[in-house]
């Protein structure tokens, strides 16, 4: 889906959420502000918002002199997450359905999100634990299809919900590949993350190959794309890969939380809605046209 | 005092609401969208937020075609405030301190404003009147000022609390001239307005020359400048009029709630806080150095 343009306000704001956290004085602020702008007047628009993220994280970088300004909050969501992760274990192992327990907690931690919406405090209870009921939710057809698959790629989000995605990707029987980012981008994860979140212990980790926080397939790696061929299932995490995906037809799975109205509006939910959904382009297997 | 970094994101955000009182389609947001940002990246930030924001404004207006999108708000506003307006009359009139009473009715109405964080639901209820404590309170030495003046000045603000400085102006035992801005700015109040909301009945009525959100020296007419040299007091009221004027030297005295962090931080107060201040360049006479 192209960017809308409340995406202007959006990515703006995310400017001030980096200096906030790099904190480089007031005539630097200025500065990053005043490119930011700049760069919002010229760039392309008719793109996905994780294509025009990538470009403005990317001059927030050279700007600010820090290609990863999130790198100590990543780490403290990891760190976080783990704490949880043994309660969280238990309420999976022993539920009645653990699958389903164990991809809501994996859902319910892609709240974790410091471009779009960002939800710092998280962790203060667990309510976010609580997702009611579901505002798109095709969990049957997903065990369906989960049911027939051999290998299953399963694209990452941010630093933190990785450690919840382990839960799920433990309760998967097959093969499972899990995709991050090439470089640093907001706080999403990359192999460092992946990681420090115990994921290499269940799932094959590579890298997309791509900085964008979504996976643009045009800027995978030819090996990620090779993979993602031979994938029976692509399960993909949050509005950045749902963004950059949804109309590329293939075995695809989204599941986020619709962060803000320009995602909201597109599927048809309430703005912070929780969503399992079976691609509208669904194919047995990744099919590209260019 | 000059903008600040946060105003690059204030000024974005309020295109949006332009565009969503408008409501010019999709290509024409994007359009008004993208050339604000090219305005914010090229200009002068050196300068007060009304004065960028008096440019921003006439850009939008250039791009839509309409040189007042707030006009029916502003209709609606002062017929809502004149609806409040004679049970306020009698809280005045009861009260053992009507000018403080008044005062503080006036005060209260510059919660209506369309620039800064925006208050479109103002009348929703009457909390907007429960200013609690001022986070800044020199009504005494207003007071004392007020005894010796013979001729204020009242430099207006936003349509609708039009009508409650009326309240505060008809308790003032001398003469009063009542300021407005040359031309329609966001939702302040120009002439149409001023008269819609009674003030010909209580006041002079003037127009400032000047088209900014505030009230900026430079750009007044010369007639208005004399207006304010022969002031014996000058009542500016709202953020605008304080950005603009705080520095300059003069009988001044300001009537604000500090409706942003970065208004609010320069004065020391919490957001959202009201004020009755004496300007710190307080000075007989109003004395213009250029």
């Amino acid at each position: 889906m192209q960017a809308e343009s409340e995406c202007y306000l959006c990515l703006l704001s995310q400017v001030f959420r980096v200096t906030g956290v790099l904190k480089p004085g007031k005539e630097q602020t200025m500065k990053m502000a005043r490119e930011a702008c700049g760069f919002l007047a010229r760039t392309n628009f008719n793109r996905t918002p994780p294509e025009i993220s990538e470009d403005l994280y990317k001059l927030l970088a050279k700007l600010s002199g820090h290609p990863d300004p999130y790198s100590k909050i990543k780490k403290e969501s990891i760190e976080k997450a783990w704490q949880l992760y043994p309660e969280f274990k238990e309420l999976v192992d022993s539920s009645s359905d653990s699958l389903r327990t164990a991809l809501e907690i994996s859902l319910a931690g892609n709240v974790i999100d410091f471009g779009a919406n960002a939800t710092q405090d998280w962790l203060k209870d667990k309510k976010f634990l609580n997702l009611g009921s579901l505002a798109i939710d095709d969990y049957k057809l997903l065990v369906e299809d989960l049911g027939r698959a051999k290998k299953i790629v399963f694209l990452g989000d941010n630093a933190g919900e990785t450690v919840f995605d382990r839960l799920f990707i433990e309760k998967l029987p097959c093969q499972v590949v899990y995709a991050v980012r090439e470089k640093p981008i907001i706080n999403d994860a990359t192999m460092e993350e992946a990681k420090l979140s115990g994921l290499a212990e269940v799932a094959e980790l590579v890298s997309s190959g791509c900085q964008a926080p979504g996976t643009v397939i045009e800027s995978c790696s030819p090996e990620f794309i090779n993979i993602l061929k031979e994938a029976d299932l692509i399960m993909a995490k949050g509005q950045g890969n749902f963004e950059c995906l949804e109309q590329v037809r293939g075995p695809f799975y989204f599941l986020l939380k619709a962060k803000c109205e320009v995602v909201a509006r597109y599927l048809g939910v309430s703005p912070g809605g929780s969503i399992i959904m079976k691609s509208k382009n669904f194919t047995q297997r990744l099919s590209l046209q260019f």
